[in-house]
């Protein structure tokens, strides 16, 4: 039972557009134990953003050179561009004993799952589809047609549910819950005999 | 995703002489949300002792025909009197939504997630058998015999921890976090896809 050596938690959050994502995780950043991994893109910066902190930015072919190399713990490509996880940046953040979570969509999280079998799989549901409906309509910035477009796609990504770990809801004005459910699952996934396989030999050293 | 209908959790915590067992079930029963179920024996009250609250008192037939029945949720022999848990309490807590608590040996563990696969088993342990020596001989309120007894028994118990669901510690003066342990343990396990099986089609309901 050595505390000091303790690697961090690797921990993928899924969520529909209007379950709160960005509000979940941002709190969860607060807590130093908690961190992201800067992404690589072959997206341009906008303006205002810096290489090495928003992104490191890569040119297409550099960033498929290191898929090829198996640098990447996961990527996707999303209208023209690459965005990913390079596995250096995410070791350096799990060795140094902190959670990284990593804000990936359903077929992401499954490719992590398969090459991270101790990763942790999260999916955040607004409290129903209804709610998530009034919520996109609530926010009045989205086209009817975006509206439509990311409804259909959480019809198609809920139901992939089972290949989560879990499954935890942002209610209204309740994004504290969801939080606290997050910190829980971490704390409760440490102490799980899965990931104490040496608990008896230590326990008698 | 229906709060009202959920039923509580079944709890097992194992954990040898000296892991401090007592202090940790005893400030998680102060929550209304956890419970002891009275347990049933064949051992003769002792002065003060009431049926029904401290235990439900039988004969030893009637112990054993209740075995036959299969109404204990767990039993076992002990210096030749049975104690088990009956499977009515058992239920009429879990029903009622609340935790039942079950603080029963290795054994006993076992066969509850037998017949209870969706079972919590959680093993209590001293920070080393170093500490849980020198807490035993502590004490100074038991002989030489029983100590050597109690750890003989605890080596052969801990390495059975592989069938355990989670492994916590009780840190000398730190009960209060083995016991933030149980709590997020049971939290998560609450949010665990598998114990959600449904909840793709709740969301869309």
């Amino acid at each position: 039972m050595s505390d000091s050596a303790k690697r961090g938690l690797l921990i993928v959050v899924s969520g529909p557009a209007g379950s709160g994502k960005g509000t979940v995780l941002g709190s969860l950043l607060e807590d130093s134990e908690y961190r992201y991994s800067i992404s690589a893109t072959t997206r341009a910066p906008r303006p205002g953003e810096v290489d090495g902190v928003n992104y490191h930015y890569l040119t297409r072919q550099e960033f498929e050179a290191r898929i090829k190399a198996g640098a990447m713990l996961e990527y996707t490509e999303y209208c023209g561009n690459y965005y990913g996880t390079p596995k250096k940046e995410a070791e350096a953040v799990l060795a140094g004993g902190c959670n990284l979570l990593l804000e990936i969509e359903v077929e992401g999280a499954r490719n992590v799952k398969r090459a991270y079998p101790e990763a942790v799989l999260i999916m955040l549901l607004p409290p129903s589809f209804a709610v998530q409906e009034a919520r996109l309509r609530g926010r009045g910035t989205e086209t009817e047609e975006k509206i439509r477009e990311r409804l259909a796609r959480t019809r198609e990504e809920v139901p992939c549910i089972g290949d989560y770990d879990y499954v935890i809801y942002n209610r209204d004005g309740r994004a504290d819950e969801a939080v606290a459910d997050i910190r829980a699952i971490v704390r409760a996934e440490t102490c799980a005999i899965a990931r104490n396989k040496n608990a008896a030999e230590d326990y008698f050293r």
